[in-house]
């Protein structure tokens, strides 16, 4: 075999998917490859889209592809959204609405399993956005369903983040939406041809208005976009969104604050693994035995292991 | 102030309310009473109650909560779902809903916030459940959406998990539906006087015969059952349905071994937490001061402290 991070860094589809795999099986190659992968990365913009489910989160991204593809750029996209027909289309089949960029060599796409992805959702999802990065993609989208923490700790990768908003789903989702906002960057109301659009947009306009005079000058303006991806209206004013606010980030130094901020959570992540492993092999395991036959509550199996380890209780810390 | 942990073993409302607010908060007094609170625990029957959002969960809780009254049972509720109206109407102050049984001694209800929850979503709401069931609650539900991992771990929690469709969501959502019915004991169509009924009844019934076609003899045979929660019907049939799966939880062993299961997991999730502690203070420390200054990237941060350890790589095992 040929040297897989090299053909990685030369932007080959192939070479990309088998690291990705690699590092979702926790196979040691890939995981060997990634101080690499990690120094040939930084330069992608990575774009977070999300919001509920049947708020057209494809359709968008979908969109927004082939605007970025128009202005000239190699676009990766990761859909980690359980209710996406990108990824729920391995149940259903159902991959038809973003078939046509599947013959382009300038977009990759790739579906991130939610369950058993090894290391948990966002650790996988950040390998593969080095990996999509280091391949030589300006932009990487990263589609996920708006709902759940791990999903917002996705969310929490992203440069910028797009919430997306639809009319009339409901006073249930309104509460949703509500607290979503607080992540976003860019705010769009998607399927603006519908019932009900006009009071969802009064709604975000004063939630927005009410969020931005609490912020302090020079802050971004998080701007309120509107589309109906269905019919291939808004992505330019969406494109040209995002570009500010990597403008916006990259003026203040906050482009590469992000990938600071990814590392230090990717460390923590992986240093957990490697403690707890410590931790099971070690006097750890006699205490996860005496909890297993119910000898003994979690709570004093935790105290003792803290006691152990000199250090603070563990549910106080 | 009076013993707490003896108030709350009393089934005293408000006893419960402030354990569970210093288990949310991480405060120590809190954890301190947990091993007395355990030791109490092991009686209630865990039900998860998932779906979409919009599938009418909350609605339909409320109706379950009415039955289990009727049959003289004390009942717990903890609404999970930053979708439910019990949650998120601390946003928009809708809790009218639930307001029936507000003034029902036999019932306790409590929001989880989903997020800044001390240990995550899944630790406190598992400390949660312990204090409603050492308070004496027969039944416990826990509403949660159905989208996202660690809102499945908290579905992981219960003994029980009650998974709700509904006609007409969508193709979006029918491949969540999909995945979702691997996690269920029972399977309601709610809403059935909707449009679509039929064809999402179909739908669901294919599923569950391949499903069951697979298992083995003396496995639990997942019904299929139909409500319309907004007029009040169906409750009776999930409820006979929830006490036939707690019988044969109970006959089977699996219903201790539940329990069990939910403490090797507390157990660990509170391990990791301390050897984080521990980490942060010792050579992992200046491993992250490096991560930090990009002296270094995070996968080789990872390796070197697990070579400190003495373990295998973090990304290997």
């Amino acid at each position: 075999m040929t040297d897989l991070a090299a053909e990685v860094l030369a932007g080959r589809p192939a070479a990309g998917a088998r690291l990705i795999r690699w590092l979702e099986d926790g196979d040691a190659r890939g995981r060997a490859l990634l101080p690499r992968i990690h120094a040939a990365a930084g330069r992608a913009h990575v774009v977070g889209v999300t919001g509920p489910p049947g708020a057209g989160k494809s359709t968008l991204v979908d969109l927004l592809v082939a605007e970025e593809r128009s202005r000239g750029r190699r676009v990766g996209v990761l859909a980690v959204d359980p209710t996406s027909p990108f990824t729920g289309g391995a149940i259903l089949g159902d991959r038809l609405r973003m078939s046509r960029h599947a013959l382009d060599a300038g977009v990759f796409i790739r579906s991130m399993g939610s369950r058993g992805a090894h290391g948990g959702l966002s650790r996988s999802t950040y390998d593969a956005c080095l990996v999509l990065d280091a391949m030589g993609h300006e932009v990487i989208f990263v589609e996920t369903v708006g709902v759940g923490q791990e999903e917002m700790d996705v969310v929490g990768l992203a440069h910028t983040t797009v919430i997306l908003a639809v009319p009339g789903l409901g006073d249930e989702v309104q509460a949703l939406k509500a607290g979503l906002l607080e992540a976003g960057e860019v705010i769009v109301i998607n399927k603006a041809d519908r019932d009900g659009f006009e009071q969802t947009r009064r709604h975000l306009e004063l939630l927005l208005h009410l969020r931005e005079g609490a912020r302090p000058e020079g802050h971004w303006r998080t701007p309120l976009l509107v589309a109906t991806a269905s019919r291939g209206e808004g992505a330019a004013a969406i494109v040209d969104a995002l570009d500010a606010h990597r403008a916006h980030l990259e003026a203040g130094g906050g482009f590469a604050a992000a990938a600071t901020r990814r590392d230090e959570r990717q460390f923590l992540s992986l240093a957990r693994a490697a403690l707890t492993d410590a931790l099971l092999r070690g006097r750890g395991g006699a205490l996860l035995a005496q909890v297993r036959d119910r000898s003994l509550d979690p709570y004093t199996a935790a105290t003792r292991l803290a006691a152990l380890l000199g250090g603070a209780d563990p549910g106080v810390t």
